[in-house]
């Protein structure tokens, strides 16, 4: 892992600690592997704890490294390229959709949810909910909200929940013209029940992906889905179908 | 601001707390205004300090509340959109491009870049720095790396370096067939030159949008853009056209 002593570099010391440990994850480190512990790595660069855990905090934003309670630092694997926002024409649920429905119910929704929809405030509103899995494990999970207005045919004796629902909802989804779509994405923070669906805390860091969906020249469904943050790479744009070779690590930064 | 008492909330009290707290920034008060001290908060809610700053913190990471020091903590404005990947077959500096060249130099990339880019790890390339402001504060910073190879004709004798150097490569990049682009999007932490043009502290949460320009069947350039997350919605996809009324304001989750 080098010897480089860091007490005469100008930038942040943990800055450039972080760069130094980055290329030695690269080349010394295998996916999955224990670092040695915070006491041993400081002595090793010649740095303060509190120094080396600034450059530690750093690689773990970037998913460099996972830290575990009872395990320790580990390598992280590299992030999984997930795509969002492909297929311009598509509504939820049509054939080769990554998404799984788990549940839908009639619910009140947030203010800002009905002001994008435009129904009123007190209105229930469709709410489905959808999970996505990569590898078998989760990655995503999805809030989809569809106005009564947008599914006008959906027969109300059938189940009143559940993914059967959910399905039925979306069905009806697919008679609507899709004139276009919109996303967006921001940082946010995990949902207690997103958290739970993606293994992680509530209130850790996530990507937020809100998508309006255009049809008859207003808002007909509205989705925002929750991406962990700390595994996932949103892919998005077409390549023109060129397939390019990808280097050893999607990584570019 | 209400004064529920969240005792007998069987969800995390913090949690619950954040979404009292977030109806009550919509309905009361207005971006810029200082939100009452922590004790007074916590007593008005009946909670803990403790609880008030976990729910504090999170509204921080959603980017409705931002807390400077010396000021206290604030309502902050709602998140920009700002526009990537929208046009499938421009080159970056192509008429109407939203970012400004600011330096260019020849220099050693990353070993991730050079693998993405094909070229040597100790090859130099031109390193193009650019940066995007939106209503005249900076939004995000840009290094474009381009091999030699997809710049053949650049004159060796012009300025080797300045913006003037970094149009000279752009204009010489417009020469080439640009036959699709790849993006991605994941979180990040800030670097420090970033940091700098960006005005946050070297580490601070990022958007890093990663944009693979592929010509001749290869990657012909790469751009690595660095966008705040407290103040950034990054948009893609299209709309078809439509103009569709947005609520008065664009979060919804």
């Amino acid at each position: 892992m080098g010897t480089t002593q860091l007490e005469t570099v100008p930038e942040p010391k943990y800055w450039h600690l972080k760069t130094v440990l980055s290329e030695a994850l690269d080349s010394e480190f295998s996916v999955g592997e224990i670092l040695p512990n915070e006491r041993d790595l400081a002595a090793r660069f010649g740095v303060a704890r509190a120094t080396l855990r600034q450059a530690l905090e750093q690689l773990e934003l970037e998913g460099r490294l996972q830290r575990r309670r009872g395990v320790g630092t580990t390598v992280a694997p590299p992030r999984v390229g997930v795509a969002v926002g492909t297929e311009q024409h598509v509504w939820p649920g049509a054939p080769g959709d990554a998404w799984q429905p788990v549940d839908c119910a009639r619910t009140a929704v947030p203010a800002a949810v009905a002001d994008a929809l435009g129904t009123g405030r007190d209105e229930p509103v469709h709410t489905v909910r959808r999970s996505r899995t990569t590898h078998g494990r989760p990655v995503a999970a999805e809030l989809l909200y569809v106005p009564s207005a947008s599914v006008p045919d959906l027969s109300a004796i059938d189940t009143p929940s559940g993914p059967a629902r959910a399905r039925a909802v979306l069905r009806e989804l697919q008679r609507l013209e899709l004139e276009g779509r919109e996303s967006a994405v921001e940082l946010g923070s995990a949902r207690a029940d997103d958290a739970r669906e993606l293994d992680r805390l509530p209130g850790a860091p996530v990507l937020v992906v809100t998508t309006r969906y255009i049809a008859d020249g207003r808002v007909a469904a509205l989705s925002v889905a929750t991406y962990r943050a700390d595994t996932c790479r949103l892919t998005f744009g077409d390549s023109g179908g060129v397939e390019i070779h990808h280097g050893p690590h999607s990584r570019a930064s």
